[in-house]
């Protein structure tokens, strides 16, 4: 039985908050590439809140998931088996094979990641979707520009905590909000924003006010709920949302109202939701800064990881009730 | 007395649905043009739900009223005397003069009619504020190309009205929301709207799906509310919002609370708010392609008038309750 898979999948549908008990940790044939296809060894795994959607019945991106069925995620890991010309085993491969050790991919659905630039595991979080995701809200739908306030719910998380440094780097005003002094602390003392609301302290809203004396331009919303709420309260005419998540609420069974629709009318206010696999096209360029940014140590970002894909649901649940501080990885052995 | 000015000023803030007591109906001195300014008599006078946004405590597009304040809005009169070089006495301007007899103006503020091209009324309505919002709604927010389908809230409104038409002149299925069976007649058997769904009648869930069986592309979007989130319940993967008006919610004291966000997000919807009042450069583009399409007689609309601005309050209600149809205007004399 060496030579098997491992694999979690959905067990059952979660009912409100997820449980390790949504999930089944199983054994599998193990997969063979055909042509054009890699068998890739998976390193990391990447745990990210839009898993969390597509359990659900109701439909997300795409279909949702059905009872059984394997997790889906980002993942890194090592070419064991090639049959395709361009990537020798031993690669070090970016991709999509899910909550596995073992996976097969065309070649086209990989990414071939040098682990000597930048740890490998950084493809899944600043130099992967995460980091391109940050950009693209802040760059193309923010359209940020020098001296405007951008404001980033979720800030320590995985995307928020890039969103702000590329604020930074572009010359803005980055103001975040985060569950927790230490994840404030972490906001504004490791990655460089001006300052951090705590959502979870009395005078919520009044400190917001405080935090942003000039309004804000850019709103890159990852929580949705209240405290989408409270930062809509912030916006200035013409400010521009872009709506990445809505965190908040993925574990609810019933949804929020939101409330200042008003706000929204009254300043002209753009709202864009994206996800960032519709964008392909501004990979390349987004990577290409990113990647120069992290090189230059002007971008960072911590990780935290649980070991062994057996704690993967585990390591989901923390990550959902913001039990993690960085980005949330799972390492495999 | 008989060179006096009339007025009607706002008497104090309306709590909750707008009353004719809210207003007062007053005596002024005959205003006296400068250089470069005409002096206008009234004919007509717009009245649309801004106005009731604009006598709440709150900030709109600007700063709210005050207690005493003369209420806003568009008009068109005659010139009865002229201080600048290229208007005559004897031309037919409109202007936003208010709500009162006579009006001074700077000439930069008026825009000069030709009464023989178009009934004078039709510069307050589908070629004035009105139609180029509704252009400006369909063709440069929600993009509506040949196919599509397009989804408008108060369809029988003044803006609703030429926002579904200009969808049907584009090549689109346009759908209307309206209150009641008689606008929604009105909305398919005189404006050609190809379908109109009653929101009061019981099931409006269940007949708005009907109606749009292959979703909705874009949502010209005038009302909130609960009808705004049924709206967006229909929306296609990267639909586009344009929202307008918020008018279910203007004589609220507490607000609805939009539940749908999910649904903007994980179809990757953009919304975007709007005033015309910012779009300068868009209104003689819009004014020529409605007044082609006016000529043609593929662009109508009713016309629904009190008469005496001594009734304008009360028609101000009249359209809030939604007891027009076609666009709401005061006839002076």
């Amino acid at each position: 039985m060496g030579a098997d898979n491992l694999q979690v999948r959905m067990r059952r549908r979660p009912v409100g908050m997820v449980d390790a008990d949504d999930f089944d940790l199983v054994r599998a044939p193990m997969p063979v590439p055909g042509p054009g296809q890699v068998l890739v060894r998976n390193t990391w795994l990447s745990l990210d809140p839009y898993q969390r959607t597509r359990m659900d019945a109701e439909r997300t991106y795409v279909d949702p998931m059905q009872v059984g069925d394997l997790m889906p995620g980002g993942t890194v890991g090592v070419v064991v088996e090639s049959r395709a010309d361009d990537v020798p085993v031993g690669a070090t491969v970016a991709g999509w094979l899910g909550w596995q050790a073992f996976g097969v991919a065309d070649r086209a659905a990989l990414r071939v990641i040098d682990p000597q630039a930048a740890p490998p595991s950084t493809a899944l979080g600043v130099l992967g979707m995460t980091g391109v995701t940050a950009h693209y809200g802040v760059v193309e739908i923010g359209r940020a520009k020098a001296g405007e306030t951008v404001l980033v719910t979720a800030a320590s998380g995985a995307v928020g905590s890039v969103a702000g440094q590329v604020a930074k780097i572009l010359g803005c005003r980055a103001v975040g909000v985060a569950g927790g002094e230490r994840k404030c602390r972490y906001v504004v003392e490791e990655l460089g924003f001006d300052a951090c609301v705590d959502y979870k302290a009395p005078g919520f809203e009044a400190a917001l006010a405080a935090a942003t004396p000039g309004g804000v331009d850019v709103l890159f919303e990852n929580v949705g709920g209240p405290v989408m709420d409270a930062a809509i309260g912030r916006l200035n005419d013409f400010a521009r949302i872009a709506f990445c998540g809505n965190v908040s609420q993925y574990n609810e069974t019933e949804p929020y109202g939101l409330r200042r629709v008003r706000d929204l009318l009254m300043r002209r206010v753009t709202l864009q939701a994206f996800v960032i696999a519709d964008r392909r096209d501004h990979w390349p360029k987004a990577l290409a800064e990113l990647g120069a940014w992290y090189r230059d140590g002007q971008l960072r970002g911590r990780e935290d990881a649980v070991d062994g894909l057996e704690n993967a649901p585990a390591g989901f649940v923390r990550m959902l009730t913001g039990g993690n501080l960085g980005k949330q990885l799972v390492r495999l052995h």
